[in-house]
């Protein structure tokens, strides 16, 4: 018989990630009981639909016999939700969250937590574009690096408890790898964070161009455009929440591109093309290594309506 | 029976989208001979094992019966291939191409062919970001948009020769557009060009970081990443042509979308969540308005290995 990493989990927040951890806790039987909670009512009724887990109506009520805490909310509301639950924490337990920034949501969280709970922030790297609890499902995790970073020099009740919470991840089918907070931060604003403020940047200008046109943005998207509007729909709070919790990294990356993309337009203007071909046929490398790490699939376009086409 | 639009076509460049046309127009019917020219011998030769029709080893060979010449090289190859192949042209034949610039597409084409011929531009919405023969598909184009520009006030054999090649694409399963060559090139400036100008830069400047790093851009790519490495992963030689051959439409659709991004970044330096927020709703109406459109999938994160997650 499969041993559940934790008697009871408490989930914070039942949106897509919230969701998806619910759903896969149980289908994987790493938890044995797990309570669920929403500052949204109207989430907290669609949860009690789906079956999520025992739905509570307070954080008190949720987190008071629980061994391990779990936090799925926008990172600039981490603050609040921690403040909240912090009094009803049980000693020796877990309190853990699943942000996209780590280092404010450290630091937020720090401002609350008690001494006699172990502090250990998260983050998978995995999800989709869509948001709230029906959008969640249990393999969400399946394969996907689970980052988690640690607070530095600890003793071994929180060494114990870290490895607690890497073997409950690691039953949910993820890869648990652990970085400094500060370090995932830079990290994750090139391979997350600026990915998708360009795509709502492009999606941005094509708006203001599509409205003096004739539809013909949406009618000719198929040609590149569409790619990025999925990255666009993804939850305008949660990644206005990203960036303002990830200034430095994100400008700093940011900067680089904006000088990587002056040379781009430089070498347009005037008709270089030797220095177009050079940077493109080095991005052919990039996409072949993502591949070979099993990081998306090879099938083209992705695999969309994929049946009739070529997989090589 | 099906009656086929063209007694003999001629395909000139046997790379993704010619081999595509090749198999598509014999899957359908929708010519009776398919003579097939590449100017590199190994294509040739590759092209003849796939047996994408019958491969000739000169431009001549290959049109001088064809009713119809389509020109499926890189926009930059257009004018040496026309030149190639003008002498040899029927008259009353078509000579069209589908270069994905159509003003200095035209004016390359123009600058060879014969008064007796008809000269049709055109471009299909549809690709994968492989090229090569073996690329090639039989239902790449279903579905998709075909745009013809058609050289402005021309006599009834002109007309009706349009009208044949219109009647060619949507045997193969295009739904075919009109269009003047000049607003193509700015639409799919959008739409297209600048899309993959952005997907080549941001690949870049992840380039630089990664090589510094310690493989983690590759690792954590699926934080939306590897979204743009997928785009970026498109020929080279066919995308140097087309920043260069568009130039004028690139540059300015580029101005816009820099000093959007400009916009973006000062919000994020100045923590101005409202202006972050108001920009990034507004880019989920167009997603939709894509998906509602039939322009992509609806499927979370493009369906990818999809078995498990929810369709909605
Ligand atoms: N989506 C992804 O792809 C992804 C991937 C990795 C990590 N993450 C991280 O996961 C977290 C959650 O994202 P998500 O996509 O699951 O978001 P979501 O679907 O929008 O769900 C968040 C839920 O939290 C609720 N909430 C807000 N403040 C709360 C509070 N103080 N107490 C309790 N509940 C509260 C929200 O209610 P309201 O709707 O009323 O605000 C909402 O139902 C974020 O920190 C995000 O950075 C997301
Ligand atoms: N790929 C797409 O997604 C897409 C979509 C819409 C439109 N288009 C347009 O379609 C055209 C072809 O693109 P593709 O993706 O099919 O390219 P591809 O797979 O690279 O094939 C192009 C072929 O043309 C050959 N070629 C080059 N110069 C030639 C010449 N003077 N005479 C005869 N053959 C020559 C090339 O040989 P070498 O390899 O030796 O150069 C290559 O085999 C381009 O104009 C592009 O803008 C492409």
């Amino acid at each position: 018989m499969i041993r559940p990493v934790f008697d009871r989990i408490a989930i914070i927040g039942a949106g897509l990630i919230g969701s998806s951890i619910a759903l896969a806790a149980r289908e994987n039987g790493a938890a044995d009981k797990i309570a669920i909670y929403d500052a949204n009512e109207d989430v907290r009724r669609r949860a009690g639909q789906l079956g999520l887990g025992e739905v509570c109506d307070t954080p008190a009520a949720t987190c008071s016999d629980a061994d391990c805490v779990i936090l799925c909310v926008p990172v600039g509301a981490i603050e609040t939700a921690c403040e909240a639950l912090a009094p009803s924490l049980k000693p020796g337990a877990i309190l853990s969250d699943v942000g996209s920034v780590k280092e404010k949501a450290l630091a937020a969280m720090q401002a609350h937590c008690p001494e006699s709970v172990h502090l250990i922030p998260g983050h998978p790297i995995a999800g989709t574009e869509k948001s709230g609890p029906e959008s969640g499902f249990s393999t969400l995790f399946k394969n996907a690096w689970y980052i988690l970073t640690p607070l530095p020099q600890q003793e071994e009740a929180y060494n114990s408890a870290l490895d607690r919470l890497a073997a409950f991840w690691e039953m949910l089918g993820s890869k648990v790898e652990i970085m400094e907070a500060g370090r995932h931060d830079r990290v994750l604003a090139i391979t997350s964070h600026l990915p998708h403020l360009i795509a709502y940047n492009i999606v941005s200008t094509a708006y203001d161009m599509e409205s003096v046109g004739e539809g013909e943005v949406v009618k000719y998207s198929a040609g590149g455009f569409r790619d990025f509007t999925r990255i666009a729909a993804s939850d305008p709070t949660m990644w206005r929440d990203v960036f303002l919790n990830n200034r430095e990294a994100v400008l700093e990356t940011l900067g680089r591109f904006s000088e990587d993309l002056a040379a781009l337009q430089r070498a347009i203007r005037w008709g270089d093309g030797d220095t177009l071909m050079k940077e493109f046929e080095r991005a052919r490398g990039i996409r072949k290594a993502i591949i070979d790490a099993g990081q998306d699939t090879s099938d083209v376009n992705f695999g969309r309506n994929t049946s009739d086409k070529p997989k090589h």
